[in-house]
């Protein structure tokens, strides 16, 4: 991706492989903050209060974090006590605990005096193949998005939620890494961005990431989506996800479900883009076993934004001592899918497609 | 409704009858500031940068308007240029047309000697007509969850949208009026808010008067709303309408037929509170006919809020020059609907049924 016109990845680590370097999202699209990491401590924290977010990135970031501790002290102990610490700064993310797990196993049949370097080697391998499995993402999605654009022979409309994009992968992103393709491949795409609350993702993030691509694409509420699809205006819908079920029910951030309802009432084709890391076949019913992160009230009482002298501020919204609910994610069943863009190609949201990819894996 | 302990209307005229008396709402939650309108441009004003907002609201306001117009020059040339003025303050609420109408054939059939007293009268009789009707819907709509609370043998969860209470009216509210009423009964009722982006009517407006009024009441995100039905949080859902078309398709808030999707997928039932005069008979088909007002993009990528020093301050939230698109309403149609809660009872959203409705009030 570019920012600023270099290319770029979301994460790198310091040359004395004694740091990561990450962008501090939280102050998007008012700055461009890169903050440097160097102990487990930070790295928790970095995730727990979002500088980082989006599945792949955590996951990424918290490798690295592992890297950061087997510096730090390498033995069985230290390594099983910053997986703890790390996997329960975010809860609903499966890709943090896949990559956790990986780097623990990974370490733990290595001697201790080896740790330390193998494990810069394997955080960066799981940086790699997340760049490689959204490039692979991203080339079947555009095949999706060229289909349309011969249909129609007209540049096409995509809508997505929340940020699935650069900015929550180590690059390419998920959800955006098809649109982000066919703009190499000269298909014509335009993106309606949902805002996102409470965080406000789509507004700060998407539009941020698409603009500094110069992707043509247009900020919406989370409320327009249903009325655009009921005048024709959006050709398809593409979202991320935080977690699939082996029945193909995507949990991803609160409201997906409701645009999935409003592309079915219009015919309009839905899908999520999910590399396989995010597909959790422990779970059979993702409505019922998925659990979903109930969030601080303050998101949605209070925004943070840029204010006439420059500074971002935080500024109240809501009644003083109001009562807030802040579920941060819900389940689409599968039934509302057109498909899931994973990185082997697209798959239907049913569980016989979806363990018929997770053989193909083992 | 109560203000600080104390009832009170939204509006009320100077008692010398040479100004109107409204809540700048733009202040709310955080000041309540009462401004005193004294021309028709201040009035016109006061509509379209919604100070006052709200289907019956407006159409009393605009009666007021065009009182005040009587007491400058009550010439039929200058009572057709007020009407003409503030009919155009606002395109989509059918109510403003309606009073307007209403307040120049009045007028106009008096001698000019006659109109600026007769105007005041006039004015009146809308804005106490408008109470009158609220208290019936209310009376109709607290019935429905009396047998709601009846069957599930506990409190009623209520989600509404958008701001269709006191403030929104003259008194009571419409989609509010139910809830109010059953609050007054003993029924227990607990409603969840939207926040209503863009303009945040439900975190800022709706919280505010059921606070005010001690109703139990829970603020969330426009995404929740589906995840709350998904898991049995919804009892009911009943929002406000700015105009019903023939078919009983209704206008309302931008994000409503998201809403009315979600209950239809999770058997919630979900109405719309419609005072008689918001029926556009005139139109067949709500969903190709309502004119959808496109409103500014700053609504979208700036907010509004009280700051750390208690000063309200607009910040901005997304990227500098994005582009946003910010449609203020949709159509949900009539199919999704449980019924219509008018002043004369509850009624099928079907073309039937409307039309005799409308005889009757002939």
């Amino acid at each position: 991706m570019q920012v600023d016109g270099r290319r770029q990845r979301t994460l790198w680590p310091a040359p004395g492989k004694n740091a990561l370097h990450v962008i501090d999202q939280r102050q998007l699209p008012h700055r461009v903050v890169v903050e440097r990491l160097s102990s487990v401590d930070e790295v928790a924290a970095a995730i727990r209060d979002m500088w980082v977010r989006g599945a792949p990135l955590i996951g990424a970031t918290a490798a690295y974090g592992m890297a950061l501790q087997a510096n730090a002290d390498a033995s069985d102990a230290a390594l099983a006590q910053a997986h703890a610490r790390l996997a329960s700064a975010r809860p609903t993310a499966v890709n943090l605990a896949w990559a956790l797990q990986r780097m623990q196993q990974h370490l733990c049949a290595l001697a201790p005096g080896q740790r330390a370097a193998a494990a810069w080697v394997e955080a960066a391998a799981i940086a790699d193949e997340d760049v490689r499995t959204n490039q692979a993402i991203g080339r079947h999605g555009a095949q999706l998005l060229g289909e349309l654009a011969a249909r129609h022979g007209r540049r096409i409309n995509l809508l997505t939620h929340c940020n699935a994009g650069w900015l929550a992968t180590v690059d390419w992103g998920t959800a955006l890494a098809p649109v982000y393709q066919a703009q190499a491949a000269g298909i014509e795409v335009h993106v309606w961005v949902d805002e996102t609350r409470p965080r406000n993702q789509g507004a700060s993030l998407t539009m941020w990431e698409l603009m500094q691509q110069r992707v043509p694409c247009t900020l919406v509420a989370d409320n327009a989506g249903g009325h655009l699809m009921q005048h024709g205006q959006v050709d398809i819908v593409i979202v991320g996800c935080d977690r699939v079920s082996a029945n193909g029910d995507v949990c991803n951030k609160i409201g997906t479900y409701l645009k999935a309802l409003a592309a079915r009432d219009n015919g309009v084709p839905f899908y999520a883009a999910m590399p396989l890391s995010t597909l959790d076949l422990s779970l059979h019913d993702g409505l019922s076993e998925i659990p979903i992160e109930q969030r601080d009230a303050r998101e949605l009482t209070h925004v943070s934004g840029r204010s006439a002298s420059g500074e971002v501020v935080e500024v109240q919204l809501a009644p003083t001592d109001c009562v807030a609910a802040n579920p941060a994610f819900d389940v689409t069943p599968a039934t509302l899918l057109s498909g899931l863009i994973t990185e082997r190609g697209v798959v239907a949201a049913r569980p016989e497609a979806l363990w018929a990819l997770a053989k193909e894996k083992v």
